[in-house]
């Protein structure tokens, strides 16, 4: 019920986040839904087609697609309102990570893959949607450009790996490795910290 | 037979538009090749994925890749003929997504999909061969910018559920859904109908 | 044991030729590695996305993750000595298509593809990783308006079919194709042959 709700929340976290980036890019309301969609479930469809996971998640029930089109209503309506969301969006985008990540991980752990695999699967659970919503609106992804998105995604997915080793309740490691994912982003948004520049200046 | 010859005749168009795309862009003739057939096969491939149903539709027979195949011969060598052809290639179009709407959901409905997940994939396999196109050809896909044209598969996609529920053949409930949706599409071409703008002017 | 290197090789390759488009459009070091990592490995993993062969190659043992990761790490760390190795990437490059065609064929093969559509997992197989990153980096594919690539794929994998038919062992008409692909490539770039140009001048 708890990680349900957290789901949820992530995922209009990201719904919006898709909107946001469509209506900037004046699609129809059919492309505005679409994009918000894709964002939203954009990074389960592609680890469900990896591992072989047929039908793709969104495909087997009402939840996704309905708390989609409830995220696009809600979006589109108070779009100019939405600024004083900004930090509430960023904080259920910052836990949508932390969850999805951590699904993913799951996912692949049943699947039988293999460790560092998994971490891969959670990053793009957690990571993918918005790289198809970035192709869709014809720009490079904005995580291969800045922040410290995927990488939270990774080192909370690796931390998980570790905490297993403990001698703690297996709940107590996925929930600890939510928290790394969440806190790494945080720390690294309020600091300003981004990955070491690979470029000459 | 006459859904076949209808599903070609689409097949022809949606390979068409492709190669018109991708000669606009001055791409070479494999490019314009491979535009042309993921125009044509691009969302029935996605639609195989989403739904697990392997090999994908196009690897199973020879009948798509000898179609497109030829319509690239034909499109390349009478290019500047093409305009006199306008009015058939949109007609073609037309009834290929009222066709290809149609065998996308009875390909969910045969997976044991829900209604609305079939709907979904109808209007994927009308639509996503051009999304996919627009991408490769670095473009924002034309479908999520304007026209009526996912919305008339949407529809015409609906109204099969609609029509399953009267006391009719199923088959007529089939040719219904397929004149709702080519309907939709040509009233809304001919009153230049489009999608209620989101945006202040 | 012989393929393997090779494959290795080609791999190295493509994963650097990813490194260098990345760097170009100035992405992070995760966008860097993503890229290269799709371009490494992309192909194989839409072949077998097509045929149905989950989890995907990648995800089944550790060499594609790790080769990519040491190729990324030393083209980082050698940027500027990598113009001196020009020729031997190009040489890595066009044995890895080689290699990487018959790869895929074979795989149809055993999947009971036909034919032609062996050709084409063989051809998708060599050229996609290359087609995905160039969008993800926001171009029309480079293989779709230039360069006989894709064309040394279809001619090395049409040949094997011949080959077969010819009274020799499977393991020669397997290398000759190869060598068909690699030659086509090698004669055309060395003799800067393009495909015809259907545009007018």
């Amino acid at each position: 019920m708890f990680y349900l709700t957290i789901d949820i929340l992530g995922t209009i976290a990201f719904a919006i986040s898709g909107v946001l980036v469509a209506m900037e890019k004046k699609l129809d309301i059919f492309g505005v839904f679409i994009i918000a969609f894709v964002t939203a479930i954009g990074g389960g469809t592609l680890r469900d087609i990896l591992i072989g996971d047929f039908p793709v998640v969104w495909m087997r029930d009402y939840t996704y697609i309905l708390v989609v089109l409830g995220a696009v209503l809600f979006a589109v309506l108070f779009v100019n309102q939405l600024k004083y969301f900004r930090k509430t969006l960023f904080l259920f985008d910052t836990i949508g990570i932390g969850l999805f990540t951590m699904v993913g991980v799951e996912k692949g752990l049943a699947a039988d893959i293999l460790p560092i695999m998994c971490i891969a699967l959670g990053t793009i659970t957690a990571c993918f949607g918005g790289v198809i919503r970035d192709i869709l609106c014809n720009e490079i992804p904005v995580i291969f450009r800045k922040e410290v998105y995927a990488t939270a995604c990774i080192l909370g997915a690796s931390s998980y790996f570790l905490f297993r080793q403990l001698p703690i309740n297996i709940e107590y490691a996925y929930i600890g490795a939510i928290l790394v994912t969440i806190l790494t982003r945080l720390v690294a948004v309020k600091f300003k910290i981004a990955l070491p520049n690979i470029y000459k200046r």
